[in-house]
């Protein structure tokens, strides 16, 4: 049994549930089949074992440091993992076969990746970075940036970051004061920090592109003074090949608790940046058009929040796979009402307890390892989808999705971490097992990419109004769907009544926040709001994994209802104190003075 | 403002709510005044904040090494800070003037010592585990094996340890495999290896008292064969001084997620314990009689409990603090509404789901250090009361409180660990700030001392039932109690209403969970059973602190209306789903084959 993923649910949801075999039927997949979808599940699969699993805990083991020469020093094993990922083509597996890609739709690739999330965080981060921000070039920049600076990354030959943050600046973008000088080339020369750079430095490539946001001078205020720029590390010249360094410094490296081998940094963008007029500055080339900066960069996370997700739930599964080894060979006492101490002892999967937290395990990782595949599915059709308003469905669906698909597997899928932790008792505290790592590292999730806070503030003060509660209502509606169709199956029917009340709660409670305008009211408990949504979605995708199982029997199905049936019974009804809180339009975190806590 | 802990919330609990100056009328404690009891928390405060805090981060970024003499190698600061707790008389807290002790009420002792597990977990665990030794030996050890081996332990000379787990038999101590070969001397001569040893091997005093659970020859199988031996490291001769290395070796050291200054290790009793013929064994002498050393064991294990919750709450509060803190300090953002860019950013404790967090914590390590401190006065009240039938009612409520105490503050002040990283961002997961080491320290609690599982099983299976239910019956007459007098108070007759209404649900399922007497089923769901009891008993101490503000106000007295406030409407009604899953009789857990995991 392979404990960094189940390759047979990752089957069952892609090809059973989710039907990806379907979209060869596209134009844009044409070229691919069944035959080549699995092709790339086993090359990933093998890579993701082979190499990157068995360096995990050496980048956790050996952060980054910066050598004499100011140079990232990174552990041995990285540079020869990510050169096999790289030689494998899967840098390109979403992009365009005329910039040298795969062309693999995005539920195929999500589905690969999620392989090196689960074997090494930290390691599949340089690509993941990398891959948000060609995607992002590619929608935004013009046909030479893609090609000057996009397609070295799509290859695999260079690495990109994404540069938001700033020290006084994290959720907040658009205080952000790195500043932009218009030069009469039609460059930019960049002055600021940036601070929680992932990938910011290292010599893993012999380039990195960043993209950075900063305000052009003369810009209004907040968020629409934002422009994104491209800044490479070294000047690129008009042949492709590396010019000089650019004017980019790294200034430190930040320690963290996890997701150790992750390169994370405090950069300077034109190191005289306090006196402007004497540094060079960093030369940046504007991405689209001035004050377009936020838009473009949501473009990308968008789908980094999706990957998030990803990332999270590949954590929890692979913990819940080890767990699960650990429980079935390490014995310890016995059963309730076996006296006799001269039995042997019995693996502790047969006490009760044990099962409670690997069933728990479960319906964590394989609702929120469905979730996120569905979300990628959409991303598939809002691009591809024949007709226009399939898309558009498809687009509404996933606006309404993402603030879950980040945050419910980052809360929940850490939540089966802890239980990994717990399932192996004291052994699970040390680093003699992997356990401990895995719940480190996938405590980042609910942070970066914008925290739990700001995904709930996403949900319920944006997605769930917008378009007078069109997107929202495109969401209960595919709820209500799966629940009618549920409703007719016997063996399903009290699950989907459950769900289907949970739906109906949903929108109530909803209607009821928004029912006097006031921002201040409805947004006060919007963590709990993010929280009951996630678990009635959750338990929606239970619903529809259910009915993709049929009557199939066996020990994959029969575990699908097992983790369903804990979902159902242990999971579902804690949303109703948390509607109930919600209806009552509590007042106990708006009220309290500061002062007194 | 303190980042360790909060005074002035010890000194409310202390004397305002349990009354710790009435201790002073009884003989035992009639040479201390509340003076003496502020003396001595002032000195712990003091010690604590200056000693113990700045050495924190030390010792979890240096962990213990064995140097190539094979001796253990700890980081600067940490002998000196427990030499000073030694010159401070700390040690000797609980012990009786005859000993040398300070005689402190135990209520008292344990409101000093949290301020040592606030400032340093790791560091505070040595004189943690010493104290417990003592105490056991104190209890049930010869008058010279008591002068010989725990009067150097209650001055602060040697530390002492519990060696209970061994590699393969952790939670199942019946299984312990350690062989006690009876000499002609009276000695015994130990073979066997002992794991997860805390302060199992250090230099930093001169000799340690190891007390070990072995099974001398012959002895029955299961937990009625566990004696109890003391094992010290250097044998010590009649005359108290150091003799010859007893037989007992380091093989070596465990590298934990958190609590990284403590050494944890696997100890070999008797080295050539593989071929006895030929070894000498470990000295070891006989505590009591044959057979009684589980239960024994279990004199120190429980309060040793209830010094986990306490250790679980003092990560909790210092986190929260330290969230506070930077939740006043960090600006970002602007509240909803204000659209203006160029207003300044404001603190983010003006964000509601920031002040939601910060409420959370403050109800979970407020309401924790308020359970656990009321067990410590019933430890006094059992040993110290005038009457008889106050020292029993004690006893009974405390061994029903004792899981929860020891697993409610493991879980939730945890949980508050892991609020306090939220709220810090970015920062929280770096080692830059304190919160992230808090929350991997903390995580040990759920874990050591018997598992949050085994917790569940001593409650439901054994406490709610023991006595035909007489003892449970003490904790829910104590808390209709409350709710009655609260019930009187019109600002408080609502959260009265609704903790009773819980209190009668509780009482109702243990009926229900018993009904038909089948332990499989009555605790397949013990752990549900052991969070709900938890959360009902919290919100009734949140009662029994309201009682004791009364009418008073001012920020300390609102501050405790909030944070129980907030523990009524978001925390309580969580207990309504556990216990209706409860009352299901649910067989999810029972029934699920461990093939289909």
């Amino acid at each position: 049994m392979s404990t960094v993923l189940s390759r047979r649910d990752l089957d069952f949801l892609l090809f059973d549930w989710l039907g990806a075999d379907d979209l060869v039927e596209r134009a844009r997949y044409a070229e691919h089949s069944h035959e080549t979808f699995e092709a790339v599940l086993d090359l990933a699969e093998t890579i993701a074992t082979e190499r990157f699993a068995p360096i995990n805990r050496t980048l956790d083991l050996h952060e980054p440091i910066v050598g004499p020469d100011g140079k990232v020093v990174l552990p041995d094993g990285l540079a020869e993992a990510l050169a096999v990922y790289r030689d494998s083509g899967m840098p390109s597996a979403v992009f365009p076969e005329e910039l040298g890609g795969m062309q693999l739709p995005y539920l195929v690739a999500q589905g690969a990746f999620v392989f090196f999330q689960a074997a090494s965080a930290a390691a599949a981060s340089y690509p993941f970075l990398s891959a948000g921000n060609a995607n992002l070039l590619v929608a935004h920049g013009s046909p030479e940036q893609i090609d000057r600076y996009a397609r070295p990354v799509i290859e695999g030959r260079w690495f990109g970051t994404m540069c938001l943050s700033e020290p006084h600046a994290g959720s907040s973008l658009g205080d952000i004061t790195t500043r932009a000088v218009r030069q009469e080339d039609g460059t930019y020369r960049l002055f600021g920090t940036k601070m929680w750079i992932s990938g910011g430095d290292h010599e893993l490539t012999e380039n990195i592109v960043h993209l950075v946001l900063a305000k052009v001078e003369g810009a209004p205020p907040g968020v629409k003074g934002i422009s994104l720029f491209i800044v490479p590390k070294f000047v690129v010249e008009d042949d492709g090949s590396i010019g000089e360094r650019n004017d980019v410094a790294l200034v430190g490296l930040n320690h963290k608790m996890g997701w150790r081998g992750t390169t994370n940094t405090l950069l300077n963008f034109g190191e005289g940046f306090a006196t402007p007029g004497g540094a060079r500055g960093a030369i940046g080339h504007l991405v689209g058009e001035e004050g377009q900066g936020l838009a473009q960069m949501f473009h990308m996370m968008n789908e980094a929040r999706i990957d998030v997700g990803l990332g999270a739930v590949a954590l929890g599964y692979t913990g819940y796979l080890h767990a699960l080894q650990y429980a079935k060979e390490r014995t310890q006492g016995r059963l309730a009402g076996q006296k006799d101490p001269s039995l042997p002892m019995v693996p502790i999967v047969e006490h009760a307890d044990v099962r409670r937290m690997l069933l728990a395990q479960k319906s964590y990782v394989e609702g929120g390892l469905g979730l996120v595949l569905y979300c990628s599915r959409l991303v598939d059709e809002q691009e591809t989808a024949p007709d226009e308003a399939t898309r558009a469905r498809a687009h509404r669906l996933l606006e309404v999705l993402t603030p879950i698909a980040k945050s419910w597997p980052s809360q929940w899928c850490l939540a089966a971490n802890d239980l990994a932790i717990q399932v192996h008792g004291g052994s699970g505290y040390t680093r003699d097992y992997p356990v401990e790592q895995f719940y480190r590292d996938n405590r980042l999730n609910p942070i970066h990419e914008g925290t739990h806070g700001i995904q709930s503030l996403d949900l319920l003060g944006r997605k769930v109004v917008l378009d007078g509660g069109a997107w929202f209502a495109e969401l209960v509606s595919t709820m209500r769907d799966t629940v009618e169709r549920a409703a007719q199956r016997q063996e399903l029917a009290q699950f989907a009544a459950e769900v289907g009340a949970r739906v109906d709660r949903l929108v109530e409670v909803t209607r009821t926040l928004w029912a006097d305008g006031d921002p201040a009211v409805a947004l006060a408990n919007s963590a709990v709001y993010l929280e009951a949504t996630g678990h009635v979605v959750i338990a929606w995708v239970w619903l529809e994994q259910l009915l993709a199982v049929g009557d199939r029997t066996g020990e994959f199905f029969d575990g699908k209802r097992a983790a369903a049936r804990y979902f159902r019974v242990f999971e579902l009804p804690k949303v109703d104190a948390q509607f109930d809180l919600l209806a009552s339009l509590d007042r106990t975190v708006l009220e309290v003075d500061p002062a007194v806590l």
